[in-house]
């Protein structure tokens, strides 16, 4: 590898113009999923495009079944033998409402000192995901900016529908699938531990939906001229919800942990060295008890086992004061987190079935697929990008870098696997006080600087001299 | 006894003068709920008054929290000797929407067939209850043409808010319970057993309504981020509606059965032999198999045994597609219906003792009284008013009348019972094609004339010669 000396001094030198980047990049309200900021939302994707192009890249505009892509592709001088990193970021922002809680207009971003003391600057987007994109592109300048040409063949792929419809870049990838051939992506979306110790994020669970409906008489009854011989579904939804644990908090689906791995013992050692504060996790929304599987801590809960849960529960009558019917169906919403081993289609499979062995003489039962079908998805850790990351981080932050999981889903990392073929690295820089999705998002200048500098020690790993 | 041969001629005499006035009842679009129509309950009140007054009785308005009572009272020459009896009816109607339904206007009263082939008088309260309390004004005016006198002291009393809040009634015969003494309340709000056999009603369900708030986290949490490790109320309120049966349909809540009386082997011979039609009656609304109490008959479920009943469910996410939250709480609506022999306040303390003791960590529950607070009732079978009953409606029908029992509970019955002491004999003559509370409802020409018929007979049954 080369040491990165020289283009860490660049960054350092190119700091305020970094910023004053980032800074036009958030001026866009480029919120995706609102059709009145469409415009702004092939603005902002110009304005990459621009960006690329005047680092030397190849780059232009794709058109989608959603919001445009900004793809750019840059070829270094000893190509034959140069690995191929797909890097990923979105430019698409969460709406800004409620605007009456932002202490600064949303798109006009400002630099200040947040809560914790440390600067920061304040944009809806600043964190999730123009500043976290930017702090990869900034250390790319950089080093181009010394040595004229990356260590690897890069094509950059940034898109416009991260916070809405997952589908849009899927049903692209796919049928682009040769074009973007790689042999790793990186991508910069996620979080550091904590403020001064780095991450690499491994897990991420999968997601499917179900909405089930069950459905007994052919109309709503009078519960007195009824009730006691009519079937009434709420009873029945509530048995098939109340049998999906056991006892011990385990999913009583057959066949639901099918292909799950255990963590292994080493990093589950590591995970409990961590100390994570499960207390203070469960206070700060009002509780006090891990309420998952037995024998898992929370971590584990979290970052390396399935669920089912309820997300939202309908019936009968629900307007003020009481109405005596028994209603003529009732419906629960439903999500199951997957893991690595798990396979979607089965698992939604198992479930109707688990439900329709429990639906008694007179009622029916009908599902909707409600999405998803993501599998949960393990990195391998023991690849060169894991542990390239892992010293350059170290070296960066001056402590190693924690292998992490997360509870939800990213579903490009799954596009990524499913089209492409390739597993992701994910590094980012986000801080737990960045208020993404909410008012005063902001990112930290330290996480912009740290970030550039991180990538920077990262591609000089695949340098060569 | 008086033969009442005399009254019967004179009620086929004057039956097209009894149809000319139920029709005029008919047109007062007197809908106790919609305060747009309070001016046309005074005007059905006040029309009421005018013919209590036209037979003599001392009469008028007493006015209610609610709408105004119509109160007539008969004072008969040998007063001493004579029983009390307490005539109850309403003349409130339920809305006539939706009206687009209607083969001709809820009020203008329409004399043709239906759909039986049997002439009908179409409007809304034909039969629930303008048409019911005719045939006792109708018979007390053929009596009294004839005799001069009743054979007993009568007290008519006819609310305004039987299809509304029953409360209004209850608070006025509360305070004015001495006024109203009485020895026995006829009530025509009931129907026949079928086209050909009239019926007594002598079980009513009480009713208690709870609405029921599991909380746990203190906001919606993301499922993704906290799914595994928070609990879940949709969960845990499912678990507790799911706890409320045993697999048997009996209801699991300690004490619940507690002073419950088993039907006397006698009347469910009775019952037996009645051939309730189970499977038609389930068939009407899409249902094949009785789905409560094991061992009990359909009409013993319905009329005999108490229930618990979810009427309505919600929490969480209920719109369209997916939304991964774990809701920070869901509720749950029920009623219980009562029978003869449970405390309601017993039982509403037993179901909050019974969730309480299924609460996990950091769930709090929250309980809303619905109301209801009705006792079930049964109506003793061996007083002299069933008896006569019984003689009067054989003689009048060609048949015993069947002793039946209800699902739904009667408030007035009671209020009766709780503030004036007596029992009620519920004796009516709707046909089950009816369609009381819905569109093109009906009283048949045959249940006006068998019914003024019937009265006559069962006042005969009291005179003495």
């Amino acid at each position: 590898m080369t040491t990165p000396a020289a283009v860490l001094a660049e960054i350092e030198r190119q700091f305020p113009e970094s910023l004053a980047r980032v800074r036009d990049l958030l001026r866009f309200p480029s919120i995706g999923t609102d059709p009145a900021h469409h415009g702004d939302c092939r603005r902002a994707a110009s304005w990459l495009v621009a960006e690329l192009a005047g680092l030397g890249f190849e780059a232009g505009l794709r058109e989608t079944t959603g919001q445009p892509l900004v793809v750019g592709r840059h070829v270094p001088k000893a190509a034959e033998k140069a690995p191929h990193v797909l890097f990923y970021g979105h430019y698409d922002v969460q709406p800004a409402d409620p605007l009456e809680l932002w202490s600064s207009a949303p798109f006009e971003p400002q630099i200040r000192k947040g809560k914790g003391g440390n600067k920061a600057i304040f944009a809806r987007g600043a964190s999730d995901d123009k500043g976290q994109l930017m702090t990869f592109l900034e250390a790319s300048r950089a080093w181009l900016k010394v040595h004229g040409s990356l260590p690897f063949r890069l094509t950059v792929l940034i898109e416009g529908d991260e916070e809405g419809d997952a589908s849009h870049l899927d049903r692209f990838l796919k049928r682009n699938a040769r074009e973007f051939a790689a042999d790793v992506a990186f991508i910069c979306d996620t979080g550091m531990w904590d403020r001064v110790t780095p991450a690499i994020n491994t897990r991420l669970r999968g997601c499917i939906g179900e909405e089930v409906t069950v459905s007994g008489p052919r109309i709503d009854l009078h519960s007195g001229d009824y009730g006691g011989a009519a079937q009434n579904p709420i009873k029945v939804l509530s048995r098939v919800l109340a049998a999906l644990h056991d006892g011990r908090g385990r999913i009583a689906i057959p066949g639901f942990y099918d292909g799950v791995k255990p963590v292994p013992p080493g990093l589950r050692r590591a995970w409990r060295k961590l100390r994570f504060p499960d207390r203070k996790f469960l206070a700060d929304v009002g509780l006090s008890v891990p309420a998952g599987e037995e024998g898992y801590s929370v971590l584990e809960q979290l970052w390396a086992r399935p669920t089912a849960e309820v997300n939202g529960i309908f019936g009968g009558y629900r307007g003020p004061g009481a109405k005596t019917v028994i209603p003529a169906e009732a419906t629960a919403k439903l999500t199951f987190r997957l893991v690595e081993g798990q396979d979607p289609k089965k698992i939604r499979r198992a479930f109707r079935q688990f439900v329709r062995a429990r639906l008694p003489a007179d009622c029916k039962v009908s599902f909707a697929d409600q999405g998803g079908d993501s599998t949960g998805i393990t990195v391998a850790e023991d690849t060169p990008w894991v542990s390239a990351a892992r010293r350059a981080l170290e070296d960066e932050f001056g402590r190693a870098p924690v292998i992490t999981g997360a509870g939800y889903s990213l579903p490009v990392v799954e596009s990524f696997r499913k089209h492409l073929g390739i597993d992701s690295l994910l590094v980012g820089f986000a801080q737990d006080d960045d208020a993404e999705h909410s008012p005063n998002e902001k990112y930290d200048l330290d996480s912009l600087r740290h970030g550039t500098r991180a990538w920077a020690r990262i591609i000089a790993e695949f340098a060569r001299e």
